[in-house]
């Protein structure tokens, strides 16, 4: 006659070694024959993981529901059943409580959060006011910044079957440079405002997947703490706002040339004057009971304006621009650029066909151009970069052929990637996603931005049937409702051509 | 003069043999001349129930307001009062209560479910959290599995009028089967953690209705076991996933082969890899208290990445897909298939229409295909099965004359499914709506389920004018605004063609 | 010096016979110089009412802000000043309290409700739940019934200016009859169900204003009973369900021949079997304890089923439509009308230009048709008549020349009116708003939805610069939306005049 | 060794003078070595003002996560300490409660007004009911009003990269009248429901910007007093509602023309009649308890209908309307108009592109034209101004060199008036905000209001790469969406122009 176990002996067998289970009234010894157990185990569609979460219970309940009967039978032979339970010991079923969400102290495991809406809610807890106002904020009504992301969405997909997707992998070179995502993180200042990890923080992370970084301007660390732990291989890019007074950029450049791990230099041009974002004016005052004096104020560049600029208050955002150069030109800053560094140059911030255009002109001297509308936090109603791809691909497709572009704005799941890519881009970063990694969790917490976004981006690209990156295109995509959307309006690429063909 | 009775008299004449009625203070024995009873409830437009539920009670309150007056004396003659009511033993009329409905234990009576969002509504207060997120659930955002029902209603109906709609019927011919409906449940795994009865109580269901079913290959019973009960002539497929370990499979269809219930095959192409339900992944943690370990890792064949599958838990959708194989092709897989069954083959989640050419040219081999996107559970953004309906009617309408097309997800009403006949589908699946059906009811809920969705589909069939599925067309519909959402891009048809001409 | 008044003594001259103001510490006697006054009164921009609800107060806060200063010497001559007022006198001003409207017993008065949404609220409060759920309720998920409405208001009207528009009417002629508006009430059944003025009430409101009104099949007050109060001139219509047993329907026919007041026969076409009316469904039960069986059967003929709806319940709808035949064709029910009665007939219903074609093929003995899905009460997104409109502007304008066209469902506004009337409508019905109008007051309920509908219309016209009805034309809205969901597909026109050429 | 500083005694010095900061525990005078200072002060990036709001204060906070590390060692010199903080004197820092903002009486500082919204917002809370109703309100359901707004926000901008926009200002002339921006203050009535500063103080408003000002016929103050205090060169216009005893009007027109501030008339056409205005009607009530009585009755001409207008009540915005002539026509009053005054005449209130062709005819006797809806309060589905300008493009464009085109309706930011001139418009209208401005903080609150929309605009056209209004093209925008919405049925030009042709 079998042997009769109390609840509580066979809870001693819940790990690896000794590993039993209870259902229907028997107890099973899952480990009895080791050969046995281990095919179990493996061949066990659920995986192992699920079994050892129930070793030294009672599996029944959970056991029943999703397993045809007689499959227990196939399965657990009758000698690895080592006697009965005495039911009497076990513990008496607990209905749910109302509420099974126990609210516990601090930010929750990083794997717990499954996507970037997740990260984000975790973030905007755990940060100050003051920073979530500054990466949450963008311009005027956040239209721009919401249509980034709700651009994506109008995008359908177009997956073929019958595909060995077996091998996937997000493996591609972006300027030369290998990388194991062509998920980047962008620019983005004041990582510190959000951890004391900061920008340093967002390279640990990048470091794990082969990501690439591209150093704000105004980061809150210096390049040199940032890329100091960097691994072999890592790259890093560097975004420049000119200053008005250049020999603070031509320092600052100086400084840059000598560091290996930048690649390339990043310029600009989406912001040459800040937008206008009210949630940073709001969330920037001083202590909470003086009001916030607003700086709607225009920037610019007359003498008595600049002074206002300076003398006001308004958002982190504002306050980052002071002493920023609004004069930008093709003809004087590019070559200026050029004599100070012979890095790479990538322009961003470019939201026309015919910017884009102008800028492939300039190739091989400008190497890459991202589309950007700042994360909608210049100007509203700009347009997100995906309507720029569209507009490239109407107008000047050779732009493609002449420089890498690359986008940003808006992604907030791999699919969006995926989309990205389809279209033309080579790599697409993402602003707030890592800052609300670093907010939510630090470095972990980046590292799990970046995770989620490329297991989405993966299994999209499995499921369209694709194995790289390079192999996805248009044909992958139904972009039939934003064609209904993309300018139609007089081209000003004939004009550029004959400015153009003047020259030479 | 004429006698008075008091209200608890007249209240036991409530019954077919003996029916009285009080109006206007007056009580009428309505069965007093049997031949005028008769005459007058089978001549009421209301139907004699109506009479029914008011015999014995005063009904002028009810009569009054819905009837001309003069009515009365045309109808109850004078000879059926049997005399006069004691108007001080009526009951005095209450008032509504505030919350008229009253809150019983247990699922309510089926018949008081009139639609879809009803069963579903009722279901999810009757099964678990674990069985709610797996069927709720889809992938990423729900984008999909929301647009899969939008786009019906962006279809209009175009009635036409004075066409004898006295017989309509909902019969049809699925691969040479007759069947009583052009409905059937799509394999959906896992019935049994919505209730008991499982994929068997679907089946009993079906049979009340000629419905046909598609058996999972995850169900929660074994194929002989939902079978078992078939009445003559109903009508079974067989749903496969692919395993890594092909004898694995080979010794399942082998079973297969054996049910002659078991018409045909459907080999699923559109979940290669898992999507990622977040509603699964957060409904399936073991007890409450511990954070969920997310999956979100691209399920591939890689080998380590395999491995790492099997190691994490995730959703119950997810521990099912473990050992299925990503790496199907229409060069291998097919042939392998055809090798170990000779039942028909359908394939099911075609998403464009470039793949659901190929299919069309391995008729007959392939019988048909099932458009379909996994219920928005694959890729979040597929397209819903009316636009591969769409695309296939646009670029390759012969794909219709060489298989039957069949297509699921999103159908929630009678015109969801009129409308996709009307596109040239020949069946319509649901996936979903049975599974809250069992979980409403069991047996009766999925039957309320199958009666509310014909007797649906008939309404809208007489609306239009048309009185079989045969005779239902594009000209019955009108989806100029779907028109502008379909692909438009380059299509791979010549491509495909090349391919194949090259074969030959 | 000037005498001083007491508040009270100045609060007894507040008629228009003796009539004191005070302003800025005066008081005038408005009436001291007649001549003065009667100019003064007359000449007010605000109306002599404004001035006499401040007669006997202190109008100085209310004056002040809305007149420049200096007005008041201007126009108040200081002979008129009869003193000053003792400021201790007047009340002290009340702020006002924090919910100043105060919930009274009963209706507000009719006068107090300035649109179809107001009416329906005090409607929805007045009557019994039953009718409420049977006037709200629309087939389905009320798709049809909410886009009927919506898709006015995707019309954009096009005002001209510098045009007289001193004189405006809305007189117009229908089937040769004078009537003072082309709003009509539609035959909407059981109108006791929401007031016992019922049907004849709303033909005692339509006859304040000339309009028109068709009565229902399944009015609750017999035909008689609803014309008897008629004034000369005044134009009724009679709706017919056909009855399976023709005998009923022509004796019916035959009592309807006798009333003079009734000028034509509505055959309604659109409902051969009824739609499925959860609302009304739900709302039928008799008592509130027991859960409504539903009668979601489809109707029809076929001998066993029919008995299933004569035994089922199902909403008052459901109930209405017993013993309707649904074998109604072109071929013989129309020839069978003709025989039974001289009146012309209008075909209620059409939803398809193709339909509208065959009528107008039938023209003159068919002498009108009404475009109409039934107050989307019939088949759920069946096209509002808007749609049908366009399509017959799109397919054959001819109809419009052969016979007059009607249309009904969704009014709300009379720019709806006047959108319909631009399309080639020659008149508009209105169902729903009636009967909230008669829930609401009857009579001047329904008097007052009429109302507050010519008004808006008249000053819609006059805003777009139209004198009379006649001259309203697509010159006069923005239909450009509403072309992009008109149906593209193939029409049945063609088949249609090769049937009729070869009957010929 | 370093001096201990109590947190009292560092407090007090916070002023330009002397100032003091404590940083990581050390006490720095900032102003030590003055020139540092001042070198320190001016280049601080984010401004001297945010150091002097941290004068006397422990600073490490706000310093520390913004800052780089190091970067403290770069700036402020070992010589400009001058000890150490004593930490126990420091205030214990306190944690944010719960509502940060503290609710104040009276309105807050306008700078922290950052939007029209807020704007609103506040003046919604000042106003009486009364005035807040006249002001909000709008014909109908209030569509035209919302689609006024909107319909900027589905025009996407174009920004153009690597522009020098240094310089930039709002500057333009408007009828050959130099003025400091494109926008100017709408003829909108009763401004002293609002505020008791009304018209006059929306002209001291205008005058710190250079913006024009129109004057409502119904304003609350006399023209005299309106332009009263005006500065050389302010400009305003006068807008006239033709009375139906044209010398009213003449004697009006006569006093204008004395007025040298007053340099055009504005002859309005949108509103030959009142629209139905719901909110006014109902905020309209003399005291709370009695109910509104209505006033839906169209204003007209003929004898009876003009009395029963006069006799009404209705709203603030009907009782102004008392005296309006309805019968304007092309022929005969614009020659009446200018036998009475020889300024310019605008015409205000076209809206389609026929009237827009039909007044540049009547050039250059008409000088320009105002698109315009009324702000939705006349005519509800209007079209918004931007829909008339795309009509005017796109049938007869001509017309912008014939005469000055101006829109108003809708405006709420910047990007709106950036957007309106770039289709055209030379001038942009503001009504509600300019009144919500005054309502919000008297003449303070129309200077925020001017402001905030002249500081946006400039960052709009900054951002877009553009110095000069002049400068502002459809190549800036991207219409793509709207025009999908723009009128394409039959032109009335053609007609249009043979009448003109026969008259000359």
């Amino acid at each position: 006659m079998a042997k009769v176990f109390d609840a509580a002996e066979v809870a001693k067998h819940n790990t690896l070694d000794s590993c039993w289970v209870i259902l229907y009234g028997k107890v099973y010894d899952v480990r009895l024959h080791p050969k046995k157990v281990t095919d179990f185990l493996s061949e066990h569609p659920g995986g192992s993981k699920i079994i050892l979460k129930l070793a030294g219970k009672d599996a029944t309940e959970e056991y029943d529901p999703i397993h045809p009967p007689g499959i227990l039978e196939e399965n657990l032979k009758p000698e690895m059943m080592v006697g009965t339970i005495n039911q009497e010991t076990l513990p008496k079923v607990q209905t749910e409580p109302a509420s099974s969400s126990i609210e516990t102290e601090g930010p929750p495991p990083m794997e717990s959060l499954l996507n970037m809406d997740d990260i984000e809610q975790v973030a905007t807890k755990n940060v100050s006011k003051k920073a979530w106002a500054y990466y949450y904020s963008a311009s005027d009504d956040k239209i721009s910044k919401h249509f980034n992301t709700e651009v994506y969405r109008s995008i359908l997909l177009r997956p073929r079957v019958f595909i060995d997707c077996t091998r996937c992998d997000l493996d591609t070179t972006l300027l030369g440079e290998k990388l194991g995502m062509p998920i980047y993180v962008s620019p983005a200042a004041m990582a510190r405002l959000g951890h004391p990890a900061g920008e340093a923080g967002i390279a640990e992370a990048c470091r794990s997947f082969g990501a690439m970084q591209i150093i704000s301007n105004n980061a809150s660390m210096t390049p040199e703490q940032i890329v100091k732990c960097a691994a072999p291989g890592q790259v890093f890019g560097w975004q420049i706002y000119v200053h008005i007074d250049r020999k603070k950029s031509e320092a600052m450049l100086n400084r840059i040339n000598k560091l290996k791990e930048i690649k390339f230099i990043v310029l600009t041009l989406d912001a040459p004057v800040p937008g206008k974002r009210e949630d940073d004016e709001r969330g920037n005052a001083v202590g909470a009971s003086a009001p916030v004096p607003s700086a709607t104020k225009a920037a610019g560049g007359a003498e008595d304006e600049t002074s206002r600029i300076i003398q006001s208050s308004g958002g982190v955002g504002k306050q980052l621009f002071a002493g920023t150069d609004p004069s930008l030109t093709w003809r004087e800053t590019l070559p200026w650029l050029a004599e100070h560094t012979n890095l790479p140059i990538i322009l961003k911030g470019l939201q026309t066909h015919e910017d884009a255009y102008v800028a492939s002109l300039h190739a091989p001297q400008v190497k890459g151009i991202i589309l950007s509308n700042h994360g909608g936090r210049a100007l509203d109603t700009a347009p997100p970069a995906v309507h720029t791809l569209m507009e490239i691909r109407k107008y000047c497709p050779e732009v493609f052929d002449r420089l890498e572009v690359w986008v940003d704005g808006g992604i907030r799941r791999g699919t969006d990637v995926v989309k990205a890519l389809c279209l033309g881009a080579k790599a697409v970063g993402i602003g707030r996603p890592a800052l609300w990694g670093l907010g939510a969790g630090g470095v972990d917490g980046v590292k799990r931005t970046l995770e989620i976004l490329a297991d989405e981006s993966k299994t999209c690209m499995r499921l369209l049937g694709v194995e790289t990156v390079d192999k996805l295109g248009p044909q992958h995509i139904n972009t039939r409702l934003l064609e209904q959307q993309i300018y139609d309006g007089p081209s000003g690429l004939e004009s550029i051509r004959s400015i153009f063909r003047a020259k030479l």
